[in-house]
């Protein structure tokens, strides 16, 4: 991949993250970066995750050849109708979002007339938030999933999908669709639980926590406002998800209520053996 | 802590692991263990987790100072009956088991009139089981619950904690009945929601799951059969800690089907700043 100008909007994790990324490997000449605080823009510069910061969003992707979006969700759509009227036709925009039919929706009607779009979501993250946790090896290894649609310009697809390789990322295809419910699954019922979990304990029980109590709930303390985002945006499809466990735990009370050992380890079991099947 | 003979029953990882912390520290001049396979205790040997094996557990107990049984929960009451005919008056019995209203009720009829017993938790254990997961640091800096009653002879409580004390682990004590709730809502029903996680998940989704999820499921890995007894044990107190998480989920539910993103907002920052207290 070469690419002179790169434009990185959002300066958070996962916008510091990049920006450290792609200077380490020299993916491009140039980064811009933009985040509506000052502060958080000039903390970037600081720690090498920008080479300049950009008071708008216009201003940040106005020579841009490919612009990276990693502001939190909810605010992706209207970003790009930001930006639209500062883009060059050959310019490729991006993002990082953790839901995908909702912007990829808005990337295909409102950049795909004037420029190209192309959806991704890099399945890399933390529960520590902001400039200050970004660090370049954050995606490594890590998968990331593109979401073309019939509307998506293959080289421009092409093109990211190389970019995310440079990261030494592994690719995948879904739908954007496929993609929302997937990680609805993987990962967004997953953080409702832990919450769940968390919310129900009382002080003194949590004194008592130990290390599986910690690794069970460390998502939990994700940044609420970014997650509130991605759970308005994926909510159909989370319902959905949540459904299927809440039946599984309707089964398991069945079975403790009935003090039916046999079913209660079959079902652990189950379990177990595919949990076994991945890695640590 | 000076104990001439211990006896461990039960040689898996925790057994194991105790055997090789009691050595490491010089707890004990002679480390005797059961199990019922003979090559379960060969093994042991072979580590040197213990000193000698015995194949029945009253032998094992014969000449004990301190017998520590470290069995699946299920079998400890019939053990205890076992081994009672087999004890002097001054032996001390404890066990590590992760539910005590049980198995202390057992060990105060039956072990109380011939010998001292005690319950205790080391809140210490991992996926991996058996000897061959033994490490003699697993109990470093853990949690050790010691649960009296009011047949506890006062001594052989107060040697058991400096026991534990003795393996680096922080003491704290409960009755047996607040153990099994606290211990239900931070370690069994975690367990449940974990293996109801993965079962709900298609194989193609599990495939695209990161860290976050691994994290969120390891303990669904443990053993079906170990948490078997602990469930069956321990249910009365599991459904209800079942039914206080089933209602925040219900909670989320209805604020995702109303599009309520305030209120969702709202119970993920309780949850985060809650976890957010907790060490990583």
């Amino acid at each position: 991949v070469e690419i002179q100008n790169v434009a990185i909007l959002g300066l958070g994790l996962l916008g510091g993250s990049l920006g450290l990324a792609i200077r380490q490997r020299k993916l491009a000449t140039n980064i811009v970066g933009w985040s509506h605080r000052e502060i958080t823009r000039l903390g970037a510069i600081d720690r090498g995750a920008i080479d300049e910061g950009q008071p708008t969003p216009q201003d940040a992707v106005r020579n841009a050849d490919l612009v990276i979006i990693c502001t939190p969700v909810g605010i992706i759509p209207k970003l790009l109708e930001q930006i639209a009227p500062a883009l060059r036709p050959t310019t490729i925009v991006t993002d990082v979002g953790s839901t995908k039919h909702t912007i990829v929706t808005a990337g295909d009607k409102v950049i795909g007339p004037v420029a190209k779009f192309v959806g991704s979501h890099p399945v890399a993250g933390a529960e520590k938030q902001g400039i200050s946790a970004a660090r370049e090896t954050l995606f490594d290894n890590a998968l990331c999933i593109t979401t073309p649609t019939q509307h998506t310009d293959q080289a421009a697809l092409k093109t990211v999908e190389q970019f995310w390789a440079a990261l030494s990322m592994r690719l995948t295809r879904l739908s954007p669709t496929e993609h929302d419910h997937i990680l609805s699954d993987i990962s967004h019922l997953p953080h409702l639980i832990a919450a769940a979990v968390v919310m129900m304990q009382e002080e003194r029980a949590l004194k008592m926590a130990g290390s599986g109590f910690k690794d069970t709930t460390r998502i939990a303390a994700g940044d609420a406002g970014l997650w509130r985002d991605i759970f308005v945006d994926n909510r159909f499809a989370v319902i959905r998800s949540l459904d299927r466990a809440l039946a599984h735990l309707r089964d398991f009370r069945t079975a403790l209520q009935a003090n039916d050992g046999n079913k209660i380890e079959a079902m652990l079991k189950v379990a177990s053996d595919r949990r076994k099947d991945m890695s640590s």
